[in-house]
């Protein structure tokens, strides 16, 4: 799997969530296939389905990205269609003034949804939903203000607590040394501290309900997928899921979502 | 200005953001005259709003939590009438079982209305906004799908990329001293630098728009005051803001809302 990575200086500085986001490869042939037929099998049904879109949104940025996958796997159980637009970070294509223009920060994902730019994975997922409310999995955001908000409050735990913990842990044993980065051991040994915690709290919650906001699935359970597949799949610190009862079984149930697993498909495919 | 802290070793495992809300103070008298004075004001109004919910929304933690504040001007924005339940760390008391049972972190705020609890701050704002859109300020959180998304996206900017970095630099500055923490040098550095790029494509964007979101003052905008006031009011880095000439101007004005000195007032009470 080739890594490219344009400036180490500008990961460095970066928190490790966002240096992830900021690891890019190109988007293969293969993956091209796939989402071509995604696009293809969703038009095909147009006949049927008068609330579907001509024009498929637009997501830019490459599978392997954490913030990416988010939203491929929201567009996934929305049943929106949806085009994989590269962003080859090697050539600097994040920082040019035309991508500049939707995401400002100059990082994956960039979203497009006909004149509608967005940026920022949890928000373009918000935005999925609410906008697509009718389709696919109508519940992944709930339907009412308190639904909502009980899933919103297991989003920012994740974005706020178990993403940067996982997330620093995914690229100092997973990227860094692939990014010929040296190792902090520091940040390894404190971020699996970290974790740990976060991970005792989702243990007790998740011996109350089947998932995190309640007895479905949701975008609250959804948004750890992402670094929590390579903390399991691509790190030795997957016993930090495994070892614990409930969340060990929570996140057998939620990997083995159809959506998820494209996404992971698309992955190895890039 | 009296500071209560419990734990040091926890606060210090915990990220920037987290450590500051991990800091509290008793809630003083004055602070109570006050919010008895708000709902008191807003009880007045019953008769004429069939709307007024008998029992206010409370809120849990002291008004000088960045955390507990983002919610306070929030519920003010939007005329909820609200209480405020003091949470006394330095007696532990964010650890009871109790507490955890709304808050499983053991974090502050805590937030209830009626039967419902929450946690997370952005979460409880977006909570609020959709839950009472017909009150006080009603293009807050915006009134469709894709306001919200422009909203949202610079909410989570912040919660990502400006509030990580502008924490650390308040506690690093404002807040250690006072809770004999030694300064890390380093991440003062660090963090200034990241704040300073944060804010170059803040500068951008508030020379196109007024306000980050669009034309109006949004959450968007409210999010960045617990932190910048900070920043501004209790660090020598207020010059990151007013070196730069789009968001100095932006900050003046939402930095002068009465919603926030309503709660700066509350905070000088404590």
């Amino acid at each position: 799997m080739p890594l490219y990575v344009t400036d180490k200086k500008q990961l460095l500085l970066q928190n490790p969530a966002v240096k992830f986001q900021a690891v890019t490869l190109q988007t293969s042939q293969v993956a091209r296939t796939l989402q071509t037929k995604h696009i293809t099998e969703r038009k095909g049904s147009k006949k049927t389905d008068p609330n579907l879109m001509a024009t498929p949104v637009k997501v830019y940025g490459p599978p392997l990205s954490t913030a990416v996958s988010r939203v491929l796997a929201t567009l996934l159980e929305k049943d929106v269609p949806f085009q994989i637009i590269p962003v080859d970070m090697s050539k600097g294509e994040h920082k040019k003034p035309d991508y500049l223009k939707i995401q400002p920060f100059g990082q994956v994902p960039a979203f497009q949804d006909e004149s509608i730019s967005l940026f920022e994975s949890r928000s373009i997922c918000r935005y999925v939903c609410e906008k697509y409310a009718d389709k696919g999995n109508k519940g992944l955001y709930g339907t009412n203000p308190l639904e909502k908000a009980s899933i919103d409050q297991w989003v920012e735990a994740e974005g706020q607590s178990f993403g940067p913990a996982s997330g620093a842990l995914v690229f100092q044993l997973a990227f860094a040394p692939r990014m010929n980065i040296p190792q902090d051991q520091g940040a390894i040994k404190q971020n699996e501290e970290k974790l740990g915690k976060v991970l005792d709290i989702y243990e007790q919650r998740l011996g109350e309900s089947r998932f995190l906001a309640g007895d479905e699935f949701t975008f609250a359970d959804l948004s750890h997928l992402p670094n929590g597949d390579y903390l399991v799949n691509a790190t030795d610190k997957g016993h930090l899921f495994t070892s614990r009862e409930n969340v060990g079984r929570w996140w057998n149930e939620i990997s083995a979502r159809e959506s998820w697993k494209k996404v992971v498909e698309m992955r190895k495919s890039s």
